[in-house]
């Protein structure tokens, strides 16, 4: 077997050559009961269930087994799983794995959702990490290996640090040192890489958390390789966290009916990158580096650079250079057929494609449609009205069940009832249960007079938080 | 709006009729890196994320929350949800919602694994209720209302009742009874009707558990109608249960990138059973009996029938009249083409297509190889070898931590450290955390004299049970 092999793939399509007559679910009928609707005619011949020769995803022995050994191998992972519901449930079942109700766990102030939802279902504490600050993008990145360290001091009872290498913007930091640091103190680091699955590709991509010696890492093979939605990746190589209790809530937490199109897919997938030769990277690398300089003739956005070598090459940030917002911008160039992966009030965030040597995309399409806008460029940079904390804080779960609304200056040292996101950079600068200190209040009223908009707090711009009351308890 | 449309479907269309460039995820870029590969291509083109116009699963407000509308209008339920991750997300989430640590709820002896899952992640008190008997087809079916009452005598706080309705191979029961017991007294019904989506297809079914009035239903769409597998349906109609809360969980629980080929062919399943009418009805029973009056004249299998209204029709299962076990059968059939959904040691089940008018399905073809298989009939019934209980009974959390195995005979008022599923019927005899009965031993006495066959239990065979140690704890 060799990165070139797609086992589950060539099992599915050995079913298929037999022209089976299926009286087994699924119900379609390997398509029959659909027969005449667009997109699913082909697909749907291989939407099967566990037949035989085709392998259980929840007790491997065949060809799931060999595609998650070839995944294993392309990534050096210990054991690799294929997910079919999405980095989410990756995320939740490594922190499943690792954390116990009460545990403390550092997390970022900046994770992603299903960071949070680990915590609740685990009832661990978290220790909500500040991010470090993108001047350029306006954003918030990683976290300092100087935070970590300062939380450690606080909290040496620390069971799991859990961060999100690269975000989504694609920038990444030291990571390294760290897990160094980390696995000098016997605390496993658990990576949600959703956005970095194609990082083994070379040397043109940041180094894979895999290869920095993570213990957990989740990757979104959806997002930058070509699986199917919901197709994604966790890679196990640790001395803490053990793969039966990952695997046991995988178990549990998918269905017990994962689709094999999409398994298909992630083996397509692994293939795909376990064979990304260097010819590849020259020809990824030269095409993104054209397309670069060419959106750099475009005078109403900004081609924003990363800090040298901290980013990953596939996400390309545009700045606004005119009167418009970046969600106009992104409505304008939907308007031209051209359709992008977020808008936030400054930027356009593109997701290219992991092309290999000779692939065609409509770069000059592209060109051609963003040339015909016409928008008057405005000279300066755009001011990125933001204000985030670096602070290390937890969460307090013994508070009042009563909430009340009280004027933000008089806020300072009750427990915030609401979760508050200023809109940008999108990361919470209160979550329900934190502390609000003099400096939430002094960031808040910053935020509020610069005309910042919000997630959550539906009586802000009246001057006014929920908290949680202050009576006995 | 009405059955015949697909709100979401149809945005697809359109939003693939624009022939988009996708400078966004996922990472295939509407097919292109995947552009020679069989199966793939078509699906490719709608397999997108929540772009302009297609809505947002987590929290619909377009086309998704429209189809979501016809769903619920089309089984009556107050509130239905489209699920990307099976039934197993449907069964937990309704779990989640509704019992909290150390809540009884009882539960079927023969529920599916995802409800034994929902009891370890909310930490309910399981109360173990034993099903009745299928003499013919040797299974295990539904509860009685007669153990409802008993175990709710022994347990009146509980606070849920969780059953499957139908069973895997399409037994029902009096669900209506149970339902009208259970609401007297102000305990809420969750029912896994997985195998039942069809079910609100005519007379020709038995009643859904939505219109007998369950508080929650769960169905896998992929399993009878011609969704894509993985894809489900919620349905609320509840006093005592929360949509807001269901909700909460199957936010947490499901990918933030749910599948839009799945969820499209989730709108087009919708439609294709909220428009099926009589006389596709006609039709389907017609084909159906005719098939099974073809297949009464095979020798070498048994056409079991159910009790009469206790029974779906797509469900058929063939006992073995011949020298062959069930699982030789399955592999005799596979050879000749045809691949059905379950065998045991008795028999093979078959899952038939919910036909609508005129729609051809190859029964010819199936007969002409059935009756090309060369097997001597043995003219008595087989006669099932199986044992299980109709106690009620819970599980111990607190017990020693220490395992020992015992010769079966002394393992009477010990707890049990093991599961054992005799297959079949493969439903647990014994559960980890079980007390021991007299019954028990004399059950498992009786089956491995009678030569049964076990999941767990490893040293059965030597006649030891692993228990565990009766040590101070
Ligand atoms: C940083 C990050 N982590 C995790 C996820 C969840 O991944 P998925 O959508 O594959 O479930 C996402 C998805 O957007 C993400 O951006
Ligand atoms: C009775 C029952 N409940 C729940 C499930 C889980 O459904 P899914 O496989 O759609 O996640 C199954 C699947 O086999 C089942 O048979």
């Amino acid at each position: 077997m060799n990165q070139f092999d797609v086992p589950l793939f060539e099992a599915l399509r050995k079913h298929n050559e037999k022209k089976p007559i299926s009286l087994h679910v699924p119900g379609h009928k390997n398509g029959l009961l659909l027969q005449s609707t667009p997109f699913f005619q082909e697909i749907l011949d291989i939407d099967v269930t566990e037949l035989t020769n085709l392998d259980d995803l929840h007790s491997p022995e065949g060809a799931i087994l060999e595609a998650e050994q070839l995944l294993a191998d392309a990534y050096k992972a210990e054991r690799s799983f294929f997910l079919v519901n999405g980095s989410t449930v990756g995320n939740l079942a490594m922190m499943m794995a690792t954390l116990k109700k009460g545990d403390i766990a550092f997390i970022q102030r900046n994770c992603h959702k299903s960071v949070l939802n680990g915590i609740e279902l685990t009832g661990a504490q978290p220790v909500l990490l500040g991010p470090e600050q993108h001047e350029d993008c306006g954003v918030a990145g990683g976290v300092s290996l100087d935070t970590i360290r300062k939380a450690y001091t606080l909290y040496p009872e620390c069971k799991a640090i859990i961060l999100t290498y690269p975000n989504y913007y694609g920038i990444t930091f030291n990571l390294k040192e760290i897990i160094q640091f980390a696995h000098e103190k016997h605390i496993p680091v658990l990576i949600d890489e959703a956005h970095g699955a194609h990082f083994i590709g070379g040397e043109y991509f940041p180094p894979s958390a895999v290869e920095l010696g993570a213990d957990v890492v989740v990757q979104s093979a959806h997002k930058t390789l070509p699986a199917m939605t919901m197709g994604s990746f966790l890679h196990v190589n640790s001395e803490y966290v053990s793969i039966e209790s990952v695997n046991h809530y995988l178990r549990i937490l998918q269905s017990s009916s994962p689709s094999y199109p999409i398994m298909a897919s992630l083996d397509l997938a692994r293939s795909y990158i376990g064979t990304f030769e260097k010819e590849d990277e020259h020809f990824l690398k030269e095409t993104i580096e054209a397309f670069k300089k060419e959106l750099k003739t475009l005078d109403f956005v900004k081609v924003l650079e990363f800090p040298i070598h901290q980013g990953d090459p596939l996400k390309l940030t545009l700045q606004s250079r005119c009167d418009k917002t970046g969600f106009e911008l992104q409505r304008i160039f939907e308007e031209k057929g051209i359709y992008t992966e977020m808008a936030d009030p400054n930027n356009v965030l593109l997701v290219l494609p992991l092309l290999k040597k000779n692939m065609l995309f409509p770069f000059d399409e592209i060109m051609e449609q963003l040339r015909a806008i016409n928008l008057t460029a405005i000279q300066e940079d755009r001011k990125n009205v933001y204000f985030y904390k670096e602070k290390i804080s937890t969460l307090h779960r013994e508070h009042s069940n009563q909430e009340e609304y009280v004027p933000i200056a008089n806020a300072e040292n009750s427990i915030c009832a609401d979760t508050i996101i200023p809109y940008p950079p999108g990361v919470p600068l209160l979550l329900k249960g934190e502390m609000i200190t003099k400096e939430d209040v002094k960031g808040l009223t910053h935020l509020l007079n610069s005309g910042a908009r919000f997630q959550g707090g539906q009586q802000l711009t009246q001057g006014m938080l929920k908290i949680f009351s202050q009576k006995e308890i």
